[in-house]
């Protein structure tokens, strides 16, 4: 696979396939010691941050979509969006914010924005033309409920949602920089983010395990990575983040996205669907190329590790404690396969 | 039906359900003789007009979504895209930016952008659990070519390109504005505009025409008039308009956007799948909730040309030959019935 226009995606995969190396990462590394890293990890109460984090962005989503007319939409947008996921994007993003020196407020909009477009993409996922899955976070997916009409409608409606919330509700951010949110949040959703790679993994479905590292992390980088970069960097243009601090937040967004996907890999093989609160196995079903299918379970486990301490080392470049939740939220990630 | 939030299409619908008494539309009227609106539609040459203004509009879409990687989105992107649309939506939008005295290229971008989410909205409509329909401007639908989950995809990556063009691409407007016709776009397209109508419509099938003029109206005003509602005003906002001008053109949108979708529920009736370039007679079979259906062909005509003359006097209240272009395509869309 080549890519004809050499812009941001390409970029991307050619970064991350240096991560083994390092070389263009590199600017973005710091020397501080990895022992600091640690004692961050040992002081900071992961549990209650997240608690406090996720009741701050609960709340701001139910007062984001009122339950008005035409209501079967709104119960549906409504229905996906507050089905309780972990919230891990907006609390990254909120976190991004605060770690550039922004208060909570600038980036809750923002926060709540990449939730929006992050479930509109699995409640679109889920339809039957997709992968025509049934359970989605342990509840029955929104078209089994609604209608496969109003789950697709209401898809896009969640995503009009997120760009108008975003505008109406950030307050004390200048126009330039939610300006700039806006096109970065555009990307994330877009043909060059997770909607390009949930076509190219559709395309990649029976291929054979040859194909190669390459194909699988291009797709894991547009499917998945593009919406764990989105938050980080809203959360700094949001927080008034420099563009080194914005840059280096879109690496460490990057590095946890492909490990996160890595690790969605392994648990689709490992874990039941009860744990999941999906449909297990379904990779396997619909022979998607996976970091398991290419490279086996011990490499890709290998790789997500590998992947985590890239992801450490770019948060010890900011020389502050304040990057506690970011090592907590990828350990936690990271965790889920043990 | 009734509206539990009293916001922005309950005022609508109530102003538009006042269209024969035009008390509170009354103050964006004029009192300027209606034979100056004729000496203008006499003088004005609207082939031409409209010749030089798609020939910009198709080339600045064109350049604005490349056929890069991933391919097959970005081909069904510019398939449904450049598949030769009236370009009515996109037309109006840079016309509306003139008549407030900006210059053409302000408001391109976001003329490519109304287009993108109307095109959208096309694609995702003609999918099998929505319309389910094989043809759209004369060619097969994007997903007889491309395949559902493309289709399905392609649609919500258009989507997030309209936002992406529209910040990344115009030039010489404040931020401030921007921000404003972003909240516009996503409104427009969102679950209090063409999605929200779209779900409304379907859920109205079957229903008896005694449901009365109310519904159909509030579906109408929702499913079309919000996507001709919001060229004019993101014109007038890109152009630099003032408050008045924007809201004085979101009158002149809803009366055009209410008209156009009543002559397109005539058209259904009496025109041939060859002669509309998409399925005739569709709106029958499904039993849609139709301007003819609820108050047959004749008092349907009579509103559709009532709305006409509402729509000129909006128009008049501008009081300047540059609202030519607006008239010739209001006479242009009531005069397909004929």
């Amino acid at each position: 696979m080549s890519f004809a226009n050499p812009g941001r995606w390409a970029r991307v995969r050619s970064m991350l396939m240096k991560t083994h190396t390092r070389s263009l990462l590199s600017p973005l590394f710091h020397t501080r010691p990895v022992n600091t890293v640690r004692r961050q990890e040992i002081d900071f109460d992961f549990k209650a941050y997240m608690l406090q984090k996720v009741n701050t962005v609960n709340r701001a989503l139910d007062a984001a979509i009122e339950l008005r007319e035409p209501k079967n939409i709104h119960e549906a947008m409504r229905y996906s969006l507050l089905a309780g996921g972990k919230r891990i994007r907006p609390v990254l993003c909120i976190a991004a914010c605060e770690l550039v020196g922004g208060l909570d407020y600038a980036a809750i909009p923002a926060a709540c924005a990449i939730e929006m477009v992050h479930t509109m993409s699995l409640v679109h996922d889920d339809l039957p033309c997709i992968d025509n899955d049934d359970l989605r976070r342990a509840k029955p997916a929104c078209h089994k409920v609604f209608g496969e009409h109003v789950a697709l409608l209401g898809g896009d409606a969640l995503m009009a949602c997120a760009f108008e919330h975003m505008v109406a509700s950030t307050k004390g951010v200048s126009p330039t920089r939610v300006v700039r949110a806006i096109e970065e949040l555009a990307k994330s959703i877009g043909a060059e983010g997770v909607t390009g790679g949930q076509v190219m993994d559709m395309s990649s479905e029976g291929l054979s395990s040859e194909v190669g590292l390459e194909r699988v992390e291009c797709i894991h980088l547009h499917k998945s990575a593009a919406l764990l970069e989105g938050p980080v960097v809203l959360g700094a243009i949001m927080g008034g983040g420099s563009d080194e601090e914005v840059e280096r937040l879109r690496m460490f967004g990057r590095c946890v996205g492909l490990m996160y996907q890595i690790v969605d890999d392994i648990l689709d093989v490992t874990k039941s669907t009860e744990y999941l609160g999906k449909t297990a196995g379904k990779d396997l079903v619909a022979d998607k190329l996976t970091y398991p299918k290419v490279l086996g379970m011990d490499k890709s486990k290998e790789i997500a590790q590998k992947l985590v301490e890239d992801s450490k080392e770019i948060l010890a470049g900011f020389g502050t404690p304040k990057v506690a939740p970011f090592i907590a939220i990828t350990n936690y990630i990271a965790g889920r396969i043990n």
